[in-house]
């Protein structure tokens, strides 16, 4: 799964069906120390987050398999909200202290 | 799902069977600010779009998974059209200020 | 889809049965304005192209749903011969002019 | 599959029922001189690894096949704690020499 | 596909159920003149190669596809040995020249 920090949403009335009432957020991925990327992903929100959350996106077919997404045509869903992260015993990110 | 802009068509009369009845567009990624970069992606049109809207591109998989795509030989479809897109709180893409 | 030109061939004579009968072309993939990329890769003939064709290259699974791969062991195959290209209402190929 | 190094963890209460009793680690890939590189990936652990072991991961639907993630919505997987390496005739990773 | 040379063994002895059995090659990709990249994968052989081989590699889940490896737990696996490559008429790989 890939890392990255919710930073904005995409609107859209002219879809697929299968789309119709998710909300798609623009994430922006970090690097192993936290900080942000150039690369992003478009993904469905299969959980409940909202922006300036840390977040786990799962791609690829495994996107079908959450509970909120089963058999839809997405291959990005975030999965989780990230509380904290430790590389190398050191704590690099926190959610409450941010 | 990944970001960009309709910028060309491919036309092909020798093809395989499953391709038959579908527009392939040329679309040009964009990065997070929309500017466009030296990426791009064949899809195929799964939603009725035209040149130069901004939409969101399914692939892999679950580019089959759409109504229009179910069972296709593709891998990258076009499944929305972006209305507008917030980073940080801005505004940084609307359809009809274009 | 990806789109690449057909500029060699790979012989192979130990290799999985599934690929028995099967061209395996070299791809060069082109860039937007159809310049060759640095990247490319090796894809078995859905259609019957020959060399020094402009090609739509499938990927990934959606590899083994052409006509001719289906259950196959192949994760890229050519699936249409480009007649022409245009990008922002400019011709950028044309197969009869190359 | 890819090699990589276990270098973190990442803590989450809020996530799609699918990964509850996962351990998610970071895993921060090698090149072919077992060197680190800027890339990492946020795996599921399905083999019972910990910190600072080198491991094999696999990616997209295949990590999806291992016997503890059967049918879970993840797309890499710990599946293998490497003992060592050889490149070119030479021991270029040994686990308990480190 | 990708084309690349085995340069290396990985070995393991605590790993899932599935990989039991399969070599674990070092693959390292080369480019389009057959030089190496930094690229490399890790990939289960399929077909019964050795060490400085040229080979091809399929990836994602058809690598689940071939004979030997229906259902494993693996993403790359090695289904072809080149015997040789040409491109642009020039043969820029042979086997038994090397």
């Amino acid at each position: 799964m890939l890392m990255g920090k919710v930073v904005g949403t995409v609107i859209s009335t002219q879809k697929d069906p299968g789309l119709q009432g998710y909300k798609l957020f623009v994430v922006q991925c970090v690097d192993v120390s936290m900080k942000p990327t150039s690369s992003y992903v478009i993904a469905v929100d299969a959980i409940g987050c909202g922006e300036d959350e840390m977040v786990i996106v799962v791609q690829g077919s495994s996107a079908r398999i959450t509970e909120r997404t089963k058999n839809k045509p997405v291959d990005a869903a975030i999965i989780a909200i990230v509380d904290s992260v430790e590389v190398g015993k050191n704590r690099v990110y926190e959610k409450y202290k941010q």
